[in-house]
């Protein structure tokens, strides 16, 4: 018999999902290894920027009050009494009309409370000592970076749940973060189910397909920032699959399965789910593709039931499991990010449900511009490969035509969306 | 004195870099790793998708001959003889009136050429046999997966020089690739100079900081998908750093100091390239920041000597390095992707030289929006961890306002562009 399922709207499915998608846990890591981990604390400065008030310029820093004078036909001698490079101090006073020699970065000498230019100087020497001159004046302040005045000693500069950039390094580095503490990767676990698969290096047998799903939504698994464990495959034997799904599940933060979530008779994750006493969250959704995902929860732990269909369960993945491993890597922003794009091609069916079509979106003069995948079945099986996004077309609407605006999810921005959708 | 330097244009100095750029080597990783690498091969489909015939639907092979006369007052019976479960094959010859229970996915009897979805149904038993009868005809090749019809065995499903993302891996799970060719990581070493640079974990003193831009170029490098070597920190000590980048170039593909490319007095890098016998491509670039950068070759080895200030470096990586990084890693589009965009605030400053203003991309209403990091100095530090793009703002042009239509380069996307950018 065909059992009868209710199917659930999209937003309802993610909130039942949310609600046990549970909380990060830390660990360090040096700085070294830090790149693509999420931050598991507040990024502050330890110290004013500059530190100490800096020539921005190669120069010679003298006292603005020696300069009032200076003009094109005034020129002013100034004695050059010491050279200070970056990372050096000065270590003489300095007096009325003397200079100081300054590279770019250095700190100013405490006398001094401007900076001229390289190229604004003449230089030369008389008896054995250095000058130089300059033709115009200059104010106090000029071509100083003061202490402070790029960042303030104990402002929060990035957020907890950030991911770890080029430029979020650097601040770490600037301001001594030789550990860092990072979001614990959750580990994921997978097992793919179905008396149909084979592994990826046997041959091809009739009847038989390569298990594929496992191996996409590990990487599904790596992009989102976790860590996956793949358990192997399950053929369609019920005591099997409930034995060995029931022993993975302590070995992992969240589990997944592939396959046997539909209403066929080798169907089993409805019965091991009720075996093992998890609370089934939904078994439909209102959605294409990917309605017999189902979701149960076990002592606050989720299991995903994810489709055997590939393009349904790379959709399950990104819309169910992606938000609960971005929640557990403190991400304030765990869903995929929204926006609005223009169709590129027409999409001619009509959408029961809500639809998620896999395409690709690319930038036109200015705009988003959204091609579907594999809108021909010749281009099915490569049009995984170039997806980076799904439209989304809402349910009880007729077909898009080419120009039209649409919801696009964008899957690979690192920055996503917080709930609803905006 | 200062030295007299010639600014060349940044597409000429991208090409003198280019024409150093060199070839990609290949090593074969497990599929298991290949997440993120760049395929050294084109992937190509070892068989049809599907490879046989296949029910798409849990239901019914029949024989569409046998249903021509089925209709809502003329139900036909037929009984089903045998089920066949994904991944299974009939072992009965289906007679007239025949029908084989059939699950998703799996081989179609060799006499079938249709599939009745199971809720098109009524099934019952009689006298110990199995019966289900169809109340409307079906015609051959109703609800069919053909043979072949996703994929011809021997089509070109992803080339050589795509990274390797999560619908790609799931191609070549289905194509037998447990190893797979991908580009070996160059490695790209690191040295950087500054008698002003602390390490990360040292407490901060006078006149010195600590050193961000190789943490920060760490970063850089693994984003481009190659290889980070890290040297270490070196002072200004002439001798001393030409001994280290000498002994270190042979230990890389590609060697990146910072710091030292100026024409202040401890600004030993061309000096050192002299000293190499390195062929100086260029010594300064007409943009801003980053005007000093300078690349030189060395037996056909590339040297890069980047400014010590922290968005020179940033910029003069991006714009530099990594399409010779992503060159070695056979992408046909190596140059950072190149689009439209609106700008979000005013830039006031003119541009006397072509100018890469650190920015962050985001998406309003199918628009990519571009707002420039760090326009308050106040804000300048941490805007290094928020940029995910540069605006482009052409060298002869006075201040943008809010509104204008400006160029932006998309820093974290994986497909790039061509060169001269599109």
């Amino acid at each position: 018999m065909v059992e009868r399922r209710t199917p659930i709207p999209v937003p309802e499915a993610v909130s039942r999902v949310m609600e046990f998608a549970g909380k990060g846990t830390k660990e360090i890591v040096s700085i070294e290894a830090s790149y693509g981990r999420f931050l598991a604390e507040d990024v502050i400065a330890d110290h004013d920027v500059p530190h100490f008030d800096r020539s921005p310029y190669d120069g010679f820093a003298v006292r603005a009050m020696d300069t009032t004078n200076a003009g094109l036909e005034n020129p002013i001698e100034f004695e050059v009494i010491e050279e200070i490079g970056a990372g050096s101090v000065a270590t003489k006073k300095v007096e009325a009309f003397q200079a100081v020699r300054i590279m770019t970065g250095a700190a100013m000498p405490t006398e001094c409370d401007a900076v001229v230019m390289l190229e604004l100087t003449t230089e030369y020497e008389r008896d054995g000592k250095k000058y130089m001159s300059i033709k115009r004046p200059f104010k106090s302040g000029d071509n100083v970076s003061f202490q402070g005045e790029d960042t303030k000693k104990g402002s929060v500069l990035v957020e907890k749940g950030v991911s770890i950039n080029p430029g979020v390094k650097a601040l770490l580095a600037t301001f001594g973060y030789h550990q860092v503490e990072v979001a614990k990767k959750p580990v994921v676990g997978i097992y793919a189910t179905g008396t149909e698969l084979l592994d990826v290096h046997e041959e091809l047998a009739p009847g038989k397909i390569r298990n594929s799903n496992a191996y996409m939504i590990s990487a599904q698994i790596e992009r989102a920032g976790a860590e996956p464990k793949y358990f192997g495959k399950l053929p369609d034997d019920f005591e099997l699959c409930f034995e060995s799904i029931k022993n993975a599940i302590d070995e992992v933060d969240v589990l997944i399965t592939t396959g046997g979530v539909s209403v066929g008779d080798y169907d089993y994750l409805p019965a091991i789910y009720e075996k093992l006493g998890a609370e089934v969250l939904f078994n439909k959704i209102a959605m294409r593709p990917g309605s017999v995902t189902t979701v149960a929860q076990l002592h606050g732990k989720l299991l995903f039931g994810l489709s055997g269909n590939p393009s349904a369960c790379y959709v399950g993945f990104e819309l169910f499991v992606r938000p609960v491993v971005r929640t557990r890597l403190f991400s304030t922003c765990p869903h995929q990010l929204k926006a609005k794009a223009v169709l590129d091609a027409d999409f001619p069916k009509p959408n029961p449900f809500t639809r998620f079509v896999r395409s690709k979106i690319s930038f036109s003069d200015g705009k988003l511009v959204v091609t579907p995948s594999g809108l021909d079945k010749s281009n099915v099986v490569s049009s995984l490969a170039g997806a980076n996004a799904f439209m989304v077309l809402p349910g009880g609407t007729r077909g898009f035509g080419k120009g039209d605006e649409v919801d696009v999810l964008y899957l690979e921005d690192q920055e996503g969306s917080r709930w609803p959708w905006k």
